[in-house]
C-alpha cells in the first residue's frame, strides 16, 4: 500500500494523544474513570461545548452510538437516521442489539443530511401498533457523505423533533472535521441535542469517543450501564488521555484542519486534473469519485487503499496524517485513468 | 494514595507492552483487525496455549466473558460459576446483557473454586420448563480469591460438563498469574475449555483481553457479532501490539511471576509479622486478610488503597508493578494495628 | 387422578366465564382490543380497584409480569423480590429476557412476604457501578406461600421503595384469593402501586392476565411494547370477554372466596385428623404440609397430585372448582399415612 | 359496520373450534401442555404435513414467528424476507425484540412473492463484518398479497439457501387457505423447511398458532424458551382443543376452501361489476383492489371495513364466516362508486 485513503481510522494516534497517554501511563492510577485524565478530558470537552453534560469514553463509535441511542427510544420504537449514516449500515445491527430491537427508520437526503421535507413527513405518519413508531432523531455532523450541516439546517430537523418531546443524537465520529469547516461546537447544545458523540479515533486519539450527555436524566446510573454493556475501562486514563492531549495542545482541531485541507487539494485536484467528476460537495474529509470498476481496480492496484460506497461513488478519506505530497501522487496517478 | 494494593489494574503498561504500542503507532494500518500486529499476537498466544484456535481482541473483561458466554448458552439456559465469581458479582449482569435474559447458577467452593460435589449436585437436577437449566460451565483461572486450579480439579469439574455436551468458559483475566504458579496453559485446550479468556490487561496490556475460541464452530460470524456488541477495534493495532510486546519478550509471564513474588512475600509477612490471618491460601498474585473494619479504615486513611471483599476479608493485590519497598512500608503499617 | 391440587391453573374456565366467551363468539369484532369486550372488561377491573388506569389483557402472567418490570427498571438495573416470588423462580428467567438482562435481588421473608428490615437493608446498600441497583419493588398477592399481606405491611415496604423514586410492580396472579380474604383493592392505587398484574387463569379465566398501569406514562406506547412482545390478541375479545363474565357475575370474587373456603377446610382437617403439620398460615387458596417424601410418594400414587415445593412442604392448591367431597377424600386418605 | 372486509381476524372461532373448545373445558386437565387436547392437536398437524416433528401451541402469530426465527439466526446475522412480509412490516420489530437484535433484509417480488434474483443477489453479496449477512430466509404461504407459491417455486428459493447451510421458516398464518388452493402440505417438510408456524386464528381457532420443528435439533428444550418468553398457557387445553376440533372435522380445510371461495366471487365481481381493477391476482382469501381515496372513504361511510395497503391497493379479505350475500352487497356498493 502506498497510502492510505480507505479510512481516517488507518493512521495511528496523532504525536499530542501518543505523548499524553504514555505520560499518563506512569505510576497508579483510580480504576473505573476514577482517574484525573478521565475527569480534565470530561472539562476539556465541556468547555468546547460550552455546557454542563456528564461525560464519558466509551471504546468505540459504535457502542458510543448504540448506547447513545438506547438513552432516547424503547426497543418498541424507532430511530430516524439517514439511510445512510453508519447506525443504519455500518454498525452491523448494534442501536438493535443495544436497544434489544430498537427499529431504525431511513431517510433520504443528498449527501448524507437529512432531507427536511422527508423527516416531516415520517414525523407525520399517523401511529399504529404494529409499527415502531420514531422516537428520537440520528444526526451525524459531519455527515457520511462529507457534508456540514450548517446551524439552520440543524435547527429545522431538530425543532419539529423536539416539539413532540422526541429525543436527539448526534453521531459526531468526524465532529472535529466539522468544526474545522466552521461548525461552532456551541450550536449543539444551543440546538438541543440530548446525547452527543464526541469522536476521538478518527481525530488522532486512542479507539474512543466521548458519549456526552447534556440532558443529565438520561446519564442514570450511566456507569452501571456502561459497565454492563462492557464498555468501562479499567484502565480509563489510557481513553482520556489522548483526548486531554489532543484537546490541550488544540491538535483535535487543527489536525482535522489538515485533513479537511488535504481534502479540498483532493478534490481540486480530481475536478481539474482527472477525467472523473466528484460525486459530493467536499465540505469535510472526504471525498467521493464518480469513476468505473476499472479505474478503482487499477487505482487499488497501484497499491491505492479506498473503498466503492453504497451510492457507487469512491470515497478517499483524508486524516491528520495525510500528507500533501500522497495526495498529488494518487493524483497524478488519477490523471491517467480513463473514466 | 501511598500506594495502589487496591487492584491489579491500577497500574499502567509494563514497559515492553508500552514500548510495543509506540512502535505500533508509527504508519497506517489496515482496520479492524487486518493489521499485522493483531496476526502476530494471536499467533503468539496460540503457541502459548499449543493450540488451534481463532483468537479475536476486545477491549474489556466484561465484554469479553459475556460474548463469550452467549456463545455457549441461549438465554432461556444458564450458566453454572463460582457465587463469587466476576461474572456473577461485578459486572453489572453483562452475562445476562449479551446474552440477552441468560442465566447464571451460583456455586460454592472453597477460595473461589467450584465445589466438586456441588456441580455434579446442579447437573443432576431435573430439568423443568419453568427454570434455566445449565447449558455451561464458566471457570475463573487463577480464581477470584486468588488460588489456582490444578489440572485435576480442572479435569473433575470439566469432564461431567462436557459429558453432557455443555460448553466451558474460563475467565483468564488472571491467567498470566496462574501460569506463573505453574498452572499449564496447554492443559486449557487439552482438557476441553471451549472459550478462554486470554488476560492483557491486568498483566499489563492496555485494555485489551483476547476471546480464544478453540471449538472453532463458536467462532461463526465472530467479527459481525464483536462488531454488533461493540468491541471492534477500528484501530485494532492499539490493542494487539501490548500482547504482542509482552509475550514476545516474555513480560506476560515474569510480570505474573513478581507479582505472585510480591503478594507471597507479603502473605509471609501478614503471617509472621501483624496480628491479622490470612483468609485464602496464596497462590496467585492476591492477598485476603481478615481485618476488622477499625484496621482496614486506618489502612486507607494512611493511603494504602484495598478493599473489602464479599466474604468479608480485606484484599490486597499486587502487579507486575508492585514493588517490595511498598509491600515492606504497608506490613510496617498493619504490624501497628489492632486485630 | 382422583383430583387436581396441584395447582389452580388445571380447573378449566368458570360457568360464567366460558359463557361469556361463547356469547362474545358471536358474529365481528375488531381486531387487536378495539372491541366492546375488552373496553367492558377494562372499566370493570377499574371499578374494582376505584382508580384510573391503563388496562391491556395478555396471555399469560409470566408476561405479564415480565412486561410490567421492563416499565420499571433499565437492563442495568435490578428489581427486589421475595426470592421465592413467582418472578424469580418460576418464570424461566423472563425478566431477563423481556428486560434485557434486568436482574433480580432476591429477598427473604416468612410465606413469601418480604421482610421490612431486609428491604430497608438492601436499599441501603451503597450503589457501585459494577452491581445492578435496584429501581423497583415487586410484591405478590396473595403470596407464593398462601399469605395475604395487610394494607400496613404493604405500605411499610412501598413507601421507603417510593421514597427513591423507585417502582412499584405486583403480581396479583392470586388477587382474588387476596380479595375474598379481605384484602381491599382498592389500596393497591392508595398505597402507590405502579403496575399491577390483575389475575385472571387461576380465577377462572381464559389464559389472560391484565396489566393494570395506574402511572399512565409507563404506558406510552403501550400497545406497540405489547404487538412487539408477541402479547396482543388478535381476537382480543376472547381475553376480555371472560373477565367480564366472570367480573359482571361476581365470580371472579365468589370463585375465589370457595378457593379459598375449601383451603380451610382443608388446612383444618389436616391439623386435626392427620399426623402432619402446616408449614405456613393458609390465608387464601393453598395449603403447604410437611411430609416425608414417603407420604408424599404415596398420596402420589392415589392419584393426588400435589408438588413438593422449594421450601420442603408439599404445596395442595384450591380453585373455584375444588368441591368439599374431594377434600375430604383427600384428608382421608391422608389421615392413613404417617410423618 | 355492515360487514368485516377488514381481516380475517375478525370473525370468531368457528363451530368446531368453539364446541370442541367448550368441550375441553370440562374437569381437569395438566397444565403447561401435557394434556390430553395437545398431545392429539400435534398428532393431527403431524398427520397433515405427514412428516416428523416437534410441535408446540403458542398464542400470537407474531410470537410464533419471532421465535421461530429466532432458532434460525444469531442477533449479529439477518433473515431475508419479503419486504412485504407480516415479519417487516406488521410486527412493530418483533423478529428483532426475541432475536436481540436480528437483522432483517427485505426482498422485492410481485405479489409478496420473493424474487429468486433478488435472492440470489441476496446471497451472493460478499460478507463483511459490518453488516448483518444472512443466516435464514421467512416464506409467506399464502403471501401477504393473497398470492399462493407453487411448489416449483419455493422449491427454486429453498435450494440455494439450503446450500448454504441456512435456515427456512414458512409463516403459515395463512397456509389453510394456500391449502385450500391446491398447495399440497406435505411439500414443506420435503423441501426442507425448518421452521413452519401453521395458522390457526385465520382458519377459525382461538388465538392460537403451532410451531412445528421439522428440525429437530432447534427444539432443544424448546418448553424453556416457550416459558422465557411469555409463551406457555398454563390452561393449554384451551389453545389446542380448537385446533382439534377444525382438523377432526375438517374445518380447517372447509372453511379456508370458502374463504377462498368468497374471494373468487368478490374478485370476479369486481373485475366485471365495478369500474375498479384487481391489484394481485388472487389465489387465496384476499382481494386487493385499486381504487382512488374517495371511493375507499365512501366504502367506509357505508360501513364496510377495509384498509388500504403498502401498495397502495385496498384490501378485502375473506374468512370462513364470510357469507354471500355479503359479498354481493358490496359488490353492489362498489358498482355505484367512481374510479
Amino acid at each position: 500500500m502506498r497510502y492510505d485513503f480507505g479510512s481516517d481510522n488507518t493512521a495511528g494516534m496523532a504525536p499530542a494523544a501518543l505523548q499524553a497517554l504514555v505520560e499518563a501511563n506512569a505510576g497508579y492510577a483510580r480504576a473505573y474513570g476514577a482517574d484525573d485524565a478521565t475527569a480534565r478530558a470530561a472539562e476539556l470537552i465541556r468547555q468546547r461545548l460550552d455546557a454542563d453534560a456528564e461525560v464519558r469514553f466509551v471504546f468505540s463509535g459504535t457502542a458510543a452510538n448504540a448506547v447513545g441511542l438506547s438513552m432516547l427510544a424503547w426497543p418498541h420504537e424507532a430511530v430516524l437516521a439517514h439511510h445512510a449514516a453508519h447506525v443504519c449500515t455500518d454498525e452491523t445491527g448494534a442501536p438493535g442489539f443495544f436497544g434489544h430491537g430498537v427499529g431504525l427508520i431511513g431517510l433520504p437526503g443528498f449527501s448524507g443530511k437529512i432531507d427536511r421535507t422527508a423527516l416531516e413527513a415520517a414525523l407525520g405518519e399517523p401511529e399504529v401498533g404494529h409499527r415502531q413508531p420514531p422516537a428520537a432523531l440520528s444526526l451525524t455532523q459531519s455527515t457520511e457523505y462529507g457534508a456540514v450541516y450548517t446551524e439552520e439546517e440543524l435547527r429545522h430537523l431538530i425543532e419539529p423533533v423536539k416539539l413532540r418531546g422526541y429525543g436527539v443524537h448526534m453521531d459526531g465520529a468526524r465532529l472535529a472535521n466539522a468544526a474545522a469547516a466552521g461548525f461552532d461546537l456551541k450550536d449543539i447544545a444551543r440546538l438541543g441535542v440530548d446525547v452527543l458523540v464526541f469522536g476521538g479515533a478518527k481525530a488522532g486519539a486512542l479507539c474512543a469517543e466521548a458519549i456526552v450527555m447534556f440532558d443529565r436524566s438520561l446519564a442514570r446510573r450511566i456507569d452501571n450501564r456502561l459497565k454492563q454493556a462492557g464498555q468501562t475501562a479499567s484502565k480509563a486514563r489510557f481513553l482520556a488521555a489522548p483526548f486531554v492531549g489532543l484537546l490541550e495542545s488544540g491538535a483535535w482541531e487543527t489536525g482535522a484542519a489538515h485533513a479537511n485541507l488535504m481534502a479540498q487539494r483532493l478534490a481540486e485536484g480530481v475536478a481539474v486534473g482527472t477525467p472523473f467528476i466528484l460525486a459530493h460537495p467536499v465540505e469535510a474529509n472526504a471525498v467521493f469519485v464518480r469513476m468505473p470498476a476499472e479505474a478503482h481496480g487499477r487505482l487499488n492496484e497501484m497499491g491505492w487503499a479506498c473503498y466503492r460506497f453504497d451510492d457507487g461513488s469512491v470515497r478517499f478519506v483524508c486524516s491528520w496524517a495525510t500528507d500533501a505530497a500522497a495526495v498529488d501522487a494518487l493524483l497524478a496517478d488519477m490523471a491517467q485513468l480513463s473514466a
